[in-house]
């Protein structure tokens, strides 16, 4: 007879944004123990959350300045939770700044391509690279702004699968060359583009947004993040 | 400002399991929009699924035998569907059950390995592969044998992040070495998972999982197979 | 002056067919050194045969049903000797009598590839996948179905040096692509076989053939099986 | 007797820092002969260069930012040259403030690795990517920075060959692996970099200047971005 | 019922060693008929054979040298016929010379490496890189060398199948590894080989023969080159 | 603060060009110590270079012919040095010859390729297969033969990005194809030579000088083997 099937969840203690009050991520088990998840405005992973810790590196929390304490604040009451990248990056409020500054601007600034192309990018990207928490941060926005859950699942597996128009298919098919092979992105590549539709600035914007999930991809798998567990039920 | 985010979904008419009913995969539709999905007993997949046709060749339905009309009536009344994989082997009673025989003996007949370690491997193996059609239906399965919606997420996306103890780790590892590199597998290999516990009736079933889910991820990939829609939404 | 060139062969003295005589794979060298090969119906493999033992898994031998008995018994008469993959699945019938119904029907079933078509895609997968059990024995189907040496060394080796016509490289270019990058094959792959002339019936035959054999490669590889040393000089 | 080897170099008339002075990229040569680089301040590269145009995509200059233009003055006092990547994203100075606050965090900001050791990042990772633009200008400043012309060398070519401190040579071991497989990082890849004696604050450093090259490279080599040919004589 | 098996064979016409008589590889088809292989010191191919022409290349035969003349009698004399790799190289005499000095040298010169573990060494090399002129050729010098047909097929297949002592296997191991990424290879993998009781005049001759298939692994494949077809039938 | 960034150069002794003295690549450091590179015709590495020893491996030298010394005493002569490579292969005079042949026929022969083009493949060959050695000496032959300093560079990081002419660009994809993927040339990428103006001759010679670098990398990597170090700063 085949063996029992039910899968014993590993033992966690450890609260889940322990980087975002001050404390580290791999410590202070105590202390954690005895004030479970306290803040409130925190409080953004349910209970039964396993993917903890929500990175592998030990960092104390850095001082949030007045815009970034706001601003995760804003999270907490758009959103429902700040997402761990911010919890994450909170340990030094600099590169905080310059990450948010940078992701506002390339992924909800004006631009020719949708949001969701944006996304579609990313999870496009983050696919190739294997990266369990922009495949699951964005897979989930996908789900959000098309309204059609089929298409975040499809992105998140292999795009080509996804019923695409002639457009997006072009974006994404020069997402993926250029993350595979930068260095054999050629002119011919970005004639593509523009008989796709595309102006040179759109250009400009779809390199951009696949350069930065190259970064965030490499970031998120280094210190092997983990993204809330929320995000796994959104848009079904 | 940024374009409009909603995504028109494809327009879609045709009827999900046109080969079960007799039809050709790619045909028929005046006839289909006339009875759409007419047999109960057939009636798997719901009205709004756009994952049509089920696969991209053109295969008129060959006659079930009678033990094969009765395992998709069992299918139909067990999970509420005939998964697409059997509808699109139904073409042909002779590979339908070839490939049904096999199927049981490996994912629900005997072996050392639990029904859930053998789905594990599946996936892995398909999300190496990039196969949408296995990445969904056995990633449903994870979630449904494991109770662990984000453990079936882990594997689907890189397995490398999931929890594992030791040997369902060791086990994942000889996995994909076999479907990355064959030729490369070697007694070293081996030695690997008997020390994680593994006896070698065990490595021979761990081998022919593989093996099965990179025939079948081939058979979907080159044929564009869909999954049931309803996959998605399970155990979530 | 250069070493001495003789390679000393490795000792061995293992019987053939061990598991098909209901030995392990693995032990019994006593027993097997007392009475090498006794039962003449399976005395299969050549005295001087050193790819032994066939498998490196231990796996003691299970009863064979009547019909699969008869099957070995056939192979023995007609072909002069047990194919070592059969001995191998003989440790358990009913993994033997699946892997021969899907065997038998893909390969020697009605099909509109010709039998040495079907063996020629067998071998361009396996000399991708590197299996040294499939390159032996299928390498010499090609011999023997084509009459041609040549063409069986060719495929073995690199299928692209072959004088093949316009239907046969076609053939064979998208059973290597489906083996290499499943996840890249699309509508244009399956276009470029309909334009030489395959149906799609026929498209779904090279895709089940190039899936059996990516699973065949694996077991075999995964168990390092041994092809019947007989092979290596038929047809030559 | 072979053919006469003086390559002719091919013919351009296109200012250098035409984005920088609002025109666009690839027009307005008429212009641009009759007023070549005539404001001084961005007089930044020397009259025989044939990188030309700067990048490959036409994006008319968008106003600069007091502080941007002030820290495009200090570039041309302290180095003489504004870096071609500055005039680049000269066209928004929202991604050009957004590039630069991120950049010089993380490159001349406090940290556990010296600006040397960061430059050996940027160089092996775009290595690796085989990015044109960040080779140049990153490998100059290794020439620059370690005082050994070979170092840079070495870095550009294969870092393997660099005589390298235990310590650098697992912080490039990270950084390549990072890299090239960005989802197969684990804990025992962390491990290895503490052995070598960085903290996990510097593990976030050397995983966030890999992530950032890895941007970078993909945003250089999708626009054809070319570096001012200054670099290649420096420090020689 | 499936289609004749018998695969025509293509038609050929064209003389074996035109390049050794002084003729065109691609035409001449007329004088070639008249006269076929005519020198019976050339008269190297059977009349059946169909690796016709010997290389793709239309290169008009170049004088030999008295030497080399000699050279080319002494293979008929001794083996039966001229190797088609000499033929190849026989439009130009200094270009002959210096393959025939380095290929001597190093194949059959003094050496800690035995003639047979120079071919193991040629054919897992060639097999890595699908050379079919190579592998036929230095496939049948293993069967000869070694007396052991086995061992000549599964180094042309997979040499990891080979059962190969220790030494013999880190030197293809090594064999293999600098063929795939040369630029990795390190002091680690020359320790390697010293472990396995080579000296570092024999890690020079293991790289240079190493070296020199993956020189001519690449003139053949970039030539189109076709082995003698005796070599096929040698040794089995 | 960031680390100072000086990098202590590694601490060397050892002389240039010992293999060339008689003695040993890793030894006799006393001796050398005592008479540093006295005999001048050989004193060709300036002293601050620090890339020694020349090879990995320990091989005493052999006696020169007198052709061969006389080439030695022609390279002093005419550059100023010996390359390195000639001193490395001057621990066996048949092999030093073989290789002077072989290397002077091909790249200062009679061809319809220049000189520079020939290098032009050398460089994009070797910067595939990342060798130190080989990308460092001809690439400042590129520098020389051109006179255009960027050249040397762009084709040593990317030839992509160089700006060449339709002829040298189809040159250099033929020669990096046949470098990463041998077994796949055919037909169709003779022609594209032959659409590009080269003649069936020129396409030897470039699959020629292609496979010589191919050898010449990986003998240089596997005995890692230095360039002299006057290279580096030629023709910039």
């Amino acid at each position: 007879m085949a063996k029992a099937d039910k899968q014993a969840k590993p033992a966690r203690s450890k609260p889940a944004l322990r980087a975002l009050k001050g404390e580290t991520a791999r410590s202070a088990p105590a202390k954690a123990a005895g004030k479970p998840a306290a803040k409130p405005a925190l409080k953004a992973v349910p209970a039964a959350a396993d993917d903890q810790p929500l990175i592998a590196l030990n960092l104390p929390r850095g001082k949030l300045s007045p815009a970034m304490a706001a601003y995760f604040k804003k999270c907490q009451d758009k959103l429902g939770f700040v997402p761990n990248v911010l919890a994450a990056y909170a340990f030094d409020n600099a590169k905080l700044e310059a990450f948010v500054g940078m992701y506002n601007d390339l992924m909800l600034g004006e631009s020719g391509l949708s949001k969701l192309e944006r996304e579609m990018i990313a999870v496009a990207v983050s696919s190739h690279n294997r990266c369990y928490y922009c495949l699951t941060a964005h897979g989930a926005a996908i789900r959000q702004y098309s309204g059609n859950p089929l298409l975040g699942e499809q992105i998140v597996m292999n795009y080509r699968v996804a019923r695409l128009n002639r457009r997006q298919r072009a974006m994404l098919d020069f997402a993926v060359k250029l993350t595979v092979q930068p260095g054999n992105v050629e002119e011919l590549d970005r004639e593509r583009l523009r008989r796709a539709g595309f102006s040179d600035r759109d250009i400009w914007d779809i390199a951009s947004v696949v350069g930065f999930f190259n970064m965030s991809n490499r970031v998120a798998s280094a210190t092997d993040m983990r993204p809330n567990t929320v995000y796994h039920g959104k848009a079904r």
